[in-house]
Formats: structure tokens, C-alpha cells, sequence
């Protein structure tokens, strides 16, 4: 599920009942209290917006077709190399003799060391086993790995960004309170515009943690080995640490664009990378990513001695996770054969294709885009300086096309708009030949 | 893997570097800080020293055959029905018309209905579909639950106890520091004992948090209704909450112990309830759990405000947490089935013939035995007054055969000694033998 289905249902449920009850009752004992930081948290209002808008307009317009260009999740199955040696590793668990039970929480050895190789010695990178660490989702990790740090550090995000980086900060208490466009206090927002090419450079104050993700959801920027350079620079200048969301790394077409933040020297000393499954091999569904965490990686005590970043996340993760799914662990090491690296690469260039169709098609149209090129997503732009809002309301009353709202990401997202990839071919081309007519 | 590996790689691994930087030299700027509770986590010496005492044995006698009667894991495939369903799902995800990307972060509602009519409204019990999450896991669940809570709260549990509620809170910050024994400051710790039938009442004192676990690990005791119905009333009393652990709730063989907690009067105001496919289908490996939380729950501000639990839990879920595989799910599902149910009910049976012969086995030679009849697990009184790790060395040593000495799972361990009934029948019996002849 996309996270703004988060906002959906916490919308819905989310309820703090006004019942104060009083501590004279209960004999002077201590009530069990609730974490106030989730209290903190805005209900996002953007994506139930979206349902309750698309919804009404379906309600009077029954036989429109509505093609969803909305949501980041992909639509192609998963690839036969996968899915052979996902149906191996479930005959294997029906067997006494090849059963597997509790694997390692950190993973199993065939998938880490097929990560090692192909994901980066083929770039120069050495990672150790014990640097990687496989887990059921990239958003897990995210969310998880600010618990190893404390509440004191300072954050870092672009603006717009994925909500789940701001979102676990403030349920740990990293933040203050939350303002009507969504922003919290205590979190630095790094705008992203046209002019910084949506790749904002270190800020002129310290920070502690800083969330970077490149290629970009939402805007589709990437990041130059000199901007990397840049940030890994600073980091090590002001003791910082950078997560860097790698997600969409096998989107990158430009042979320039560094894929792994390893590629920039020293990023060992500073660096934590995510990576996933999800939208390369298409395992939304199916979960399984990993996060890679350098034994060089230092954070320190409020008395300034380091200690490694390593061994603590390795604690937290074999305390708090128990390992993926085995056969799900097969079927992820099967990307990395000949076979699954080619079937890969076919679902990664038909999404890029979708990408170039709508990248090219809206430039036609005299739409300014940007990403698409490297990333599967489109940002584009709204005509005529309406808002963000206002284009989706026209995109979907004229042209019964869905997309995404760029304010939604962010108050730096206003202006802007997100098209998604992951489409079918047909409905890719058909929401073109909509927005030519009836757009334009 | 078992939690005790934890500790094996937490003893290699976790280093504390004794380098201190100087701030002066950072002008003033902040270092990324780490999260200092971390560094309270004993190193759990009982584990490494388990795996150091086995390997220096079978150095010295190669030949001997070692029996391990230690671990909590399953050695049974998983059930035919089980991998049909696994099968079925796999295939679905190769096809573009079946193929499911990102799921409901709470589970898909096929297995959440099939939870509900099997496991509570057979037990007359009513429970909501948005009550229940599904996860990778009860560790997990166990292990984040603690999250939504306020660090103010105090935690209690049964001494001897399963190390994850304990390490999660002190993770978390909820407790001082430990002492030699593995007790942590602020927790309160439930003694069990053979005068308490292994199943301690409520204290005296003001808790907030109360971990149970019934059938408990490793004690092998359960607890009555009469026993749940004290809990539940001191929870209300005293406004705590009750995190109840039912992972081996099929096990019980006794038609007058609960199997949920929900099957005493107003527990759904006072109580959380994880479930898991671990031990009952062989799930250890292929990972699928689940978490009850009740609409009646409630959690207090610190200005005495009720909070609704359940919609706070679901949104910790649906941040940090995207979902099990759907092809787990189905397989999951497929325990529900008639001939699901058939083939889950055969694998407990077994086990527990295994836990019947262990138990009488020992009876019959004299050993104070507890548990294994409504549990997997024996829990056995060392002879003669010898400590836990005397008991180990000489079973080791004399019948070649690894258990779990009771003083790792805390202080009141001490003098007992715990094996597990989840290895292969041949093995056990064959165990057996040894202690009759070299033992006793």
C-alpha cells in the first residue's frame, strides 16, 4: 500500500477521545500513558483529499475511465527467474531433509553475498557481510533506523519528501509540533526548486541526520557525484550522518549518476544506504529490501565518545526483526542470475519507456517537466501558475486522468505535479492523447 | 533464529570505541549522538558461553554425537495444505491479471476473517477486523509494541522471561541500568516459582506495562482463568495494560485454560493479545503473526486525556511497517482449512508426544519435572541442588546432550533447566536413553 493510504485510514480512525478522567480516583497510582509524539502527527489530508475528489467525480460521471497515474506501485509481475526460484524454495520447506526454520536476522548468506557482487563490486565498492543487513522493506528500514540515534540530533529532509522519514521522527520525539502546511518544528526543510535542479546543497547551520534520496520520489532529480561529494563532505565536517534512500537506483539511464553513495570516497565514514526490491523486480508485494551499514559509520555519547553505528543497529535489528520470509529470501537472490538480471532490466526499461512517452509527449505540449529520465517519476510544472490542486481538478474533470498533487509532498511541492511510471503501456499513451486534447 | 543468537553476535560484535573526540575541535557544532540506551544491554553471557561449552566438547570428542534439546525452533516441514496455498500465490504473482503489488499494511482481510471465525468466535469471542494486524512476527510485535507508550511507564515481568521485552524497553529507555544477574533498574520482576505454580499474581505495587506469557517460555506453565481474571482486574484497577503473549496457545491439551486472554470478562479494555504461525504451522522461517488490538483500549496523556490505543498502534504500523508477502498470507490462510487444520493439529501432536515422553521420562528417574503438558517445553528441577550451568556441563559431558540452563532467562531460573520438545522423535527418545544410563 502507498504510504498516503496511511493518511486514509488514520484519517478515519485516529480519534483522541475528551474524556479526562481523574487521577483522585485512582488511589494515587500512575494511569499507563500513551507516546503524546503520535498526537503530534498531522493527518495528511492531501491523499483522503484525492479519494473523496476522485470518488465524487466517478459518482456523476459513471462511465468515465479513469486512468490512475497516482500511486507509486508497480503493475508488471514478477519475473519468471523469480518466480521459479520462489516455487524451489517453497518445495524445500515441505521436506523434512531441506526445511529451513529461523534463518539469521540479518539474512541469509546467498542473498548477501549476491548483493556484494552484483551491487557492488561490479562498481568498486567494497561491502563486507556483516555490512548488510536484509529486511522486508526499504520502508521499514527508514522508519526504524532512527531508534539508534538519540532524541537530541537534529534532522535534515528535502522539501517535498517521502512522508515516512519526517513521520518516524516525530512517534520518537525528534521533533516539536506540526504547522498547518505540514512541517514540524526542530526539522531543517531543504526546498527543492528549478533553480537547485530539485538537488538542494548542505545548509549553511549543523544537522545531525540527513534523509537523502536519489534518484527522487517525488520529484525524479538525481544527485552528480559532485553533489554527493558535496554532502558527504559536509557530513564528515560536522560529525553528520546521511541516510541515503537508494530505491530507485536501477532507474538511472546516465552513466555519470553514481548508484550507491559508496562511489563518493570517504561516504564509508558517514553513510547508511537503502536499497530494495520493490521497484526493480517488483516485490511491493512480496518484500524484501536491505540496508547497508559501514563499520567505519561512528555516532557518539553526549560525553563525545564514539561508538560504531554497526553493532547497534545489528542489535536493534536481531532484537526487534526475526529474518524474511526464506523462500521470499530465494526469490530475491534469483534477481542476481544471468536470467533475472535480464528480466529485470526488461520490467526497469518498460517503466522507463512509460517515462519517456510521458516525459516527451508533455514537453510537446509545452508543459515544463523535469525527472523521468532517470526516475520513474515525472514532476511537472502546473500551467499558468495555477496550484497544485487546481491541475489535479482539471486533470481529472477534462481529461479523467489521476495524478498526484506536488503541495502533498510538501509546502515546496506547490506549483507542481507527480506523474507515476508504473503504468500499463495503453493507459499510458491513452492519458496522453487525453491531456493533448483536452488539456492543452 | 533463536533470540539467544542475539546475544552470540551481540558478544562478537558490539564494541564501544574508546576514542574521545574533542568538541572544540568542531566549533561548536553538535555530533551525531547514539542512543545511549543501547549501551545499558547486557551482553547476555549465557548464550555465547552455551555455543564456547559445545564447541570446546565436541573439539575434544568428535566422535560423540550431540543431541540439542536447547532451541525453541521447529523441525517439522510445513503442512501439505500450507504449501499448496504458498504454491498457488506464487503463481499468482507471475501474472499481470493476478499479480498484487503494495497490500493493506494490516494484512489482506482473507486471513484476517479466517483469524476471526477460528481462533476467537470458535471461542466465542468477538473481535473487529480493524483489531487485527497482521506482521512478520510475534517477536516483532512483541518487541515494538512498547513504541506507542510513554517512556514514564513501569514494566513488569515474570522472572524467568523472554529477553525481548526486556531488551526492547531498555532500548527504548524505560528502565535504569543492569546489574550482574541481567536486572534492569525500574523493571519490576514477577518471581516464578514452584510455590506459585510458575504463574505469579499481581504485585502489590503500581505497574503500567505487564508482559504474559501463557503457555509461557520456558517454563512450560499456564496460566488458569482464575489467574487471567486477577490480572484483568488489577489492569483495570490500576488503569495498566496487560501485553499478552498466546504464541503457544495451541499446545494446550487442558479444555479448562484459556487460550486467549479475551476469554475473561473485560479484557478487551485491558489487554493486547499476539499470535503466531511460528511453532503451531511451522511459520519460524516463512514468517506470519498476528496482533489483537481492542477499540476499548485506552492510554492517558500525562494531563489524564484517554487516548484510543488501537488507532495509534495502527498508525505506528502503517509508518514503519508495509505489509506481509501475499504469498505468506495465503499460506498462512491455508492453516484455516479443514485439512489445514488437520495437518497443524498433527504437527502440535507430535511435538507434544515429544514434550509427554521427555516429561515422563524424567519423572520416572526421579527429576521434579514442570510444563510440557500444555507447553513445548520441560522445565526441570536440577538434581541435588547443582546450579543451571552444573546440569548443563554434565549432560553435556556425560549424555551428550545440550539443553538450556534456567538461570539465562533470569535470576529465578536458577536451579532448573529447560528443554524443548520441538526435535525429531528419534532424537528424543534416544536422548532419553542416555540420561537413564548416564545420568541418574
Amino acid at each position: 500500500m502507498p504510504f498516503w493510504a496511511i493518511n486514509v485510514i488514520l484519517y478515519h480512525r485516529i480519534l483522541v477521545s475528551p474524556i479526562t478522567i481523574l487521577s483522585k480516583h485512582l488511589k494515587g497510582e500512575n494511569l499507563i500513558t500513551i507516546n503524546e509524539n503520535y498526537l503530534k502527527l498531522k493527518a495528511g489530508y492531501l491523499f483522503p483529499e484525492i479519494s473523496r475528489r476522485v470518488s465524487a467525480f466517478q459518482k456523476s460521471n459513471s462511465n468515465a475511465d479513469v486512468i490512475r497515474l497516482g500511486i507509486g506501485d508497480v503493475t508488471l509481475p514478477l519475473p519468471p527467474a523469480v518466480i521459479e526460484a520462489f516455487h524451489r524454495a517453497v518445495d524445500e520447506m515441505a521436506d523434512t531433509q531441506t526445511f529451513r526454520g529461523y534463518g539469521p536476522e540479518q539474512g541469509y548468506e546467498f542473498l548477501i553475498q549476491a548483493i556484494i557482487e552484483n551491487d557492488y563490486l561490479s562498481r568498486n565498492i567494497n561491502i563486507s557481510v556483516n555490512e548488510i543487513f536484509i529486511s522486508d522493506g526499504s520502508k521499514c528500514d527508514a522508519g526504524n533506523i532512527q531508534e539508534i540515534f538519540g532524541l537530541e540530533n537534529i534532522i535534515a529532509v528535502t522539501d517535498p519528501v517521502y512522508p515516512v522519514y519526517v513521520d518516524t521522527n516525530v512517534m520518537a520525539g525528534r521533533t516539536g509540533t506540526g504547522d498547518d502546511r505540514g512541517c514540524y518544528e526542530k526539522i531543517v526543510y531543504l526546498p527543492c526548486t528549478p533553480e537547485n535542479h530539485f538537488t538542494p546543497s548542505p545548509p549553511d547551520q549543523s544537522v545531525d541526520l540527513i534523509y537523502l534520496c536519489y534518484p527522487n520520489n517525488p520529484t525524479g532529480a538525481t544527485a552528480t557525484r559532485q553533489d554527493l561529494t558535496q554532502w558527504v563532505e559536509y557530513a564528515r565536517d560536522q560529525h553528520a550522518l546521511i541516510l541515503f534512500d537508494a530505491a530507485y537506483e536501477a532507474f538511472i539511464t546516465d552513466p555519470d549518476i553514481p548508484h550507491s553513495i559508496y562511489e563518493i570516497p570517504h561516504a564509508r565514514e558517514v553513510a547508511i544506504e537503502f536499497r530494495s526490491f520493490s521497484k526493480t523486480a517488483g516485490f511491493t508485494g512480496t518484500r524484501c529490501a536491505y540496508t547497508v551499514v559501514p563499520r567505519e559509520l561512528k555516532a557518539y555519547t553526549t560525553e563525545n565518545t564514539a561508538v560504531e553505528v554497526n553493532p547497534i543497529w545489528n542489535r536493534r535489528h536481531t532484537t526487534k526483526f526475526n529474518g524474511v520470509s526464506y523462500p521470499v529470501q530465494a526469490a530475491a537472490a534469483a534477481t542476481y542470475t544471468e536470467q533475472g538480471k535480464n528480466e529485470v532490466r526488461q520490467l526497469v526499461d518498460y517503466y522507463m519507456e512509460n517515462a519517456r512517452i510521458i516525459r516527451t509527449s508533455l514537453a510537446e505540449l509545452g508543459f515544463t517537466v523535469f525527472g523521468g529520465e532517470n526516475a520513474p517519476y515525472i514532476w511537472l510544472k502546473t500551467p499558468n501558475g495555477i496550484t497544485s490542486w487546481q491541475f489535479f481538478d482539471k486533470l481529472l474533470n477534462d481529461a479523467h486522468v489521476v495524478g498526484t498533487p506536488g503541495s502533498g509532498f510538501g509546502p515546496a511541492g506547490e506549483g507542481f505535479f507527480r506523474l507515476s511510471a508504473f503504468g500499463d503501456r495503453q493507459n499510458v499513451l491513452e492519458a496522453m492523447k487525453r491531456i493533448k486534447k483536452k488539456i492543452v
